[in-house]
């Protein structure tokens, strides 16, 4: 069946949102913790209200920009999960958090001194929490410096530390891991003895934040822990499927592509590359070993193997030659990372049945 | 010194990209060429037209949706460098066409039909040129079948084929390599050898376009070579200058940075991961052997290891360590791909000494 939209588009099939939105939603609930989904998948307003309607107690974005566009959208409750370390940012988070409940992020003393600062000077006080490095080595205090600095910070008299947080994803001992009940279970835990040990110190930790996708709910299941914060089960992709977190049916995004050349049997050109897929999860590397740059509905032992800027090359195995595709077919192709192929997008397609919806993805880009 | 930008974000020297232009337009006149820039890099009307008043006779895109915002901004002449393979979005073509000069490609007999049907339901004749694949295995036909399906187009009333087409990049017999003027000279060769197929055989072919960054001018040298088709050049990137096609002095653009946190002595973490910084080009890949995601600045021994979304893990060696990077201060960054990173931004600051202005990228993101 050709669908009569211009490619390549992202197509999500509200069908599967709404039951994934619901499914983590109850999971979590189940755990007696709260959620509060990371936006960076969808960057939509209108999804990030499902997910509340749901029972998210808000959301969680990376960047001051996405926070204004979701509280302009009416997203009342938002944590700022990153270091905010410019004067201007921080005034920009103040202003935010004058209109709707925000919480933003601190991991150094540096940080949090500016953040201090600013705030004294518009004689405002930030909700913070503390960033935790648990193995990922990105941002966050590293683990055993963690209590000093929240001693600092929660004697800032202009923030208010009201919790931790960790990101750690499927990570096992500080390597990438495909056991993720295992990687939830020890993220949850340290998480839980440094939030004990800073409640002990007095510091009041209301609090503890962790959990991507894979890990959520098994970081969820430890005692202590009160939210986590998954972002791509919102669509799902075939790197959470290849993880086990999911099914292939579970994935309500996917790109549609059309075939523009067939330059021998088993080569079908289509008209998406690099810009169209993200390349940040590649083929071949460890733990996932996906091979390609996504499955591809229906078409068994076709790979997409290469891409260039504009052009997806999709090699046809014996079963995908006897599909003869024509030039004009369309395909349907989940890709390896959600988050990062809808952030390619200006819009996605909202199909419901036979209706399409073009949205655009409001947050998209909202780098500074 | 800190510029006063909300960061991440791109900084184009308009200094250099003047320059850039100007060099191109230059030594592509010395060789008696045509030069048709590919607008992927910039996606910016503004700039198309810089490259035109600087000699270029129009510009090249790749989809239709970019020849729109082009055309509405008033470049005058573009070449959409794609086949056009649904009914859609050649009749789109066919509004442009009404308006400035455009020429549309074709790769297959299918195609082929499918645009003479419809250009001849709208009472129009489209100008194609007809792609070649010299050894990419992307789109153009196969070498070898070239000249039949020439004669089949060149019967149809509604196209006028003036013209072939090809894209390699830095190819050799079929393999990536950092010998560019040697794949240059194979690239013009193969085209010019078929040109003159052509013509014996009665097909009137009067553009033989070639041509990427790296190879254009030594294709250009080609006697019976008529147009190189280089985009990349506009602002040059890291991959140009490890294929030794221009210095990291050329490069006009780069990504402005923040170190957001510093969890010890050895690592920064910058404000801009693979939402920021293009992901298709990856460190260690042949040729090219690129260590890290970029050049940073200033700093010889620091390296962009690793990303997230929106984190930059920059490693430094004993020389970066010794400049005491705090959180707070700023990176400038030469992406690996700088056509692919700029997809990912809204804007550009176009830097004019001490002057900064922001400018959307107008043709960002037409993927439809």
């Amino acid at each position: 069946m050709t669908i009569s939209l211009e490619t390549p588009c992202v197509l999500i099939d509200t069908d599967i949102l709404a039951r994934n939105i619901a499914t983590m939603a109850e999971r979590v609930r189940q755990n007696g913790v709260k959620l509060r989904p990371h936006a960076k998948t969808h960057k939509l307003p209108s999804v990030a209200q499902q997910q509340i309607d749901a029972g998210a107690v808000g959301i969680t974005v990376a960047k001051v920009s996405e926070a204004e566009v979701m509280a302009a959208h009416g997203i009342p409750n938002i944590f700022i999960a990153y270091p905010l370390v410019t004067a201007s940012k921080i005034e920009r988070a103040i202003r935010i958090s004058e209109q709707i409940e925000l919480i933003v992020g601190v991991d150094s003393l540096a940080g949090a001194q500016l953040m201090e600062q600013t705030a004294a000077k518009h004689g405002h006080t930030l909700q913070v929490r503390l960033e935790i490095d648990t193995g990922l080595r990105r941002t966050g205090v590293p683990y055993e410096e963690a209590a000093a600095l929240a001693a600092e910070i929660a004697g800032m008299p202009h923030l208010r530390l009201t919790g931790i947080y960790t990101f750690r994803g499927a990570l096992l001992a500080g390597k990438p891991t495909l056991d993720v009940a295992a990687a939830g279970l020890e993220e949850g835990q340290l998480m839980v003895q440094l939030a004990d040990r800073l409640k002990a110190a007095g510091i009041a930790i209301a609090d503890v934040s962790v959990g991507s996708t894979p890990t959520a709910l098994y970081a969820a299941a430890v005692e202590g822990v009160t939210e986590v914060r998954p972002g791509t089960y919102v669509y799902q992709d075939r790197m959470q499927a290849q993880l086990g977190v999911c099914e292939l049916d579970d994935c309500a995004g996917s790109v549609l592509v059309t075939v523009v050349s067939r330059p021998s049997a088993d080569l079908a050109i289509v008209d998406g590359g690099s810009k169209t897929f993200a390349t940040d999860v590649q083929p071949g590397t460890n733990p996932l070993q996906l091979r390609g740059f996504g499955h591809i509905h229906g078409l068994e032992d076709a790979l997409l193997v290469r891409m260039t800027e504009e052009h997806g090359m999709v090699e046809l195995g014996p079963l995908a030659q006897a599909a003869d595709l024509k030039v004009g077919d369309q395909l349907r192709i989940i890709p390896n990372h959600i988050c990062s192929t809808i952030n390619l997008h200006n819009h996605v397609v909202m199909q419901r049945g036979d209706t399409f919806e073009r949205v655009p993805v409001l947050a998209r880009g909202m780098l500074e």
